[in-house]
């Protein structure tokens, strides 16, 4: 770890996204990696992905949940552990919790989607349920803590976390050893902080880049401004629901240092690349996750002839509501 | 080949589906074998899906179009190819006749499913119309044949195609040498007839099992009587638009030879297993790629315990119109 003064901004470094990575490793899948000629062709680039909607529990918050749930002490297990979610990183601390043997808590929003809920449900944790802000979140998850002893671990502002989800970046590497460039989404910015330093720490030339829906555009207005910037004001409306989210100061650090570009794309862009991915790759991804390649299809990078790894964050989807129909 | 007095009866063997294979390397994927835990559990058996889903234009037609398209010489080759389907292989056999350059006709019935007269149009093959009875769709192919010398290439009863389709189950013997059984969706029967002679050929107690949509159970009616038996009478509503095809001669020859069993199932849990294969391995299957599982999940085969390749026969679906909506 990189013991900043200040804890609230300490980040892993290579060294412990290799640590992570041996101490997941039994919890988590390799996940595999395809190219897809047709949207090759689309882009003009040669794209990997990296399909962490193969992951278990669907989507790459198991790899820093298990890396959080596995890094604690016996006796700080036992009492549990507790966060807020909207969804994947919820169903992952149930997993991870499942796995270690010890209670879990997730606070979600009334609301929130019913296979996200199910895949909580299903780990056995506790679901309890809060309002939509940040401050009712807060305060649910604060209550259990003083109720059982839990420990919380947050959905992104934490480095060991951080840690897990770099894991994802290391593998896609090792698989294509030649990337130009990777590019990861980017909502709390946990996953976009692991792939950063995990891919400066193997290769300072390798370029990453963040891809960021316009209607949460927070995070690409504080990459530019230095500071935490809130999400736009009133119900930020975007289908990329797993990206509703403000950096932390701990990951706005991360990506300010590490992260070359972090781009935005509009809705419609996003349903496009999304429904592209099922209909040419033939795999099942959920909005978050196309946010990538929607920033790829609309020339937001200088990506023309590169060979970019492309990390498909999750695919927890409600086949019953489709965006396109 | 093993040639028959009958040429109308003759198949091919291992060491042609070998031939086969080395033929199409060039032009078609090894598509990928995945596993999903969650389906394991469900079906208590463990289970690698050969994912023809991401076989070049989306299913393993484009095995058998690229053999027979590829074995032709080239002075007959120049005239171009002509065949019917409802969708999959008139696909591959565009695709197999731009990869030679040649061109190529495909009779489709009015009314097949846009992504599938997409799927032709895309490689520059000329699309003919005819109804929906195979009177029609021969009369259509035998004009194509008269008017420019075009060379009849049948989706199932040609001992070409079949050996093509052979190949998908020699790379999953290859990938996983150790299956105790293969499972493959039956229509006309030219990739049961392909799998089966790969599977026995490689090894003698390997188990294959055919599966059909009971709607269209004319396979497995024909497979206890002996004899080629028609199509229930009347429209076949079956959602696995693939799979409504009586057999002929040539693959109940292969399948009454190499078959272990032939089982059926029901529309409800073609839907059921489509669905789970979406939700739970994140991949798009057409539904006649999910009747295989689907006769999984209703215990139709002595399947408990033991280790399954299942093939994955295609992904190409309207994604305006899911069968669960």
């Amino acid at each position: 770890m990189n013991d900043r003064l200040d804890p609230s901004l300490a980040l892993p470094d290579l060294a412990a996204i290799r640590a992570a990575h041996e101490r997941i490793r039994p919890h988590v899948h390799r996940t595999a990696v395809i190219t897809c000629a047709a949207l090759d062709a689309e882009v003009g680039a040669r794209l990997w992905f990296k399909c962490e909607n193969f992951q278990r529990i669907g989507a790459f918050k198991a790899r820093g949940a298990s890396n959080a749930v596995f890094s604690l002490d016996d006796d700080v297990a036992r009492r549990g552990v507790v966060t807020h979610s909207s969804g994947n990183h919820g169903a992952a601390i149930a997993y991870a919790a499942r796995r270690r043997g010890i209670p879990a808590w997730v606070v979600m929003p009334e609301g929130s989607a019913r296979v996200k809920q199910e895949n909580v449900r299903r780990f056995g944790a506790t679901i309890r349920h809060s309002g939509m802000d940040a401050a009712s979140r807060a305060a649910a998850c604060a209550e259990v803590e003083r109720d059982t002893g839990a420990t919380m671990i947050h959905p992104f502002d934490n480095a060991s976390v951080i840690a897990g989800q770099g894991t994802a970046a290391v593998e896609l590497c090792e698989s294509v050893p030649d990337l130009d460039a990777i590019v990861a989404p980017v909502g709390g910015g946990g996953l976009l902080s692991g792939t950063s330093i995990a891919a400066k720490g193997l290769r300072r030339d390798l370029l990453v880049w963040g891809a960021e829906p316009a209607n949460a555009g927070d995070a690409a207005q504080s990459f530019r401004t230095g500071k935490v910037e809130p999400l736009p004001a009133g119900v930020t409306l975007t289908i990329a629901d797993g990206l509703r989210t403000p950096l932390a100061p701990r990951t706005l650090g991360a990506i300010r240092a590490h992260v070359d570009a972090l781009e935005t794309c509009g809705e419609d862009a996003i349903v496009r690349a999304m429904r592209m991915t099922w209909e040419r790759a033939k795999i099942v991804v959920e909005a978050s996750a196309a946010v990538p390649l929607a920033c790829l299809l609309e020339g937001r990078y200088p990506a023309a002839g590169k060979r970019i790894g492309v990390i498909l964050s999750g695919g927890n989807v409600d086949l019953e509501r489709l965006p396109w129909q």
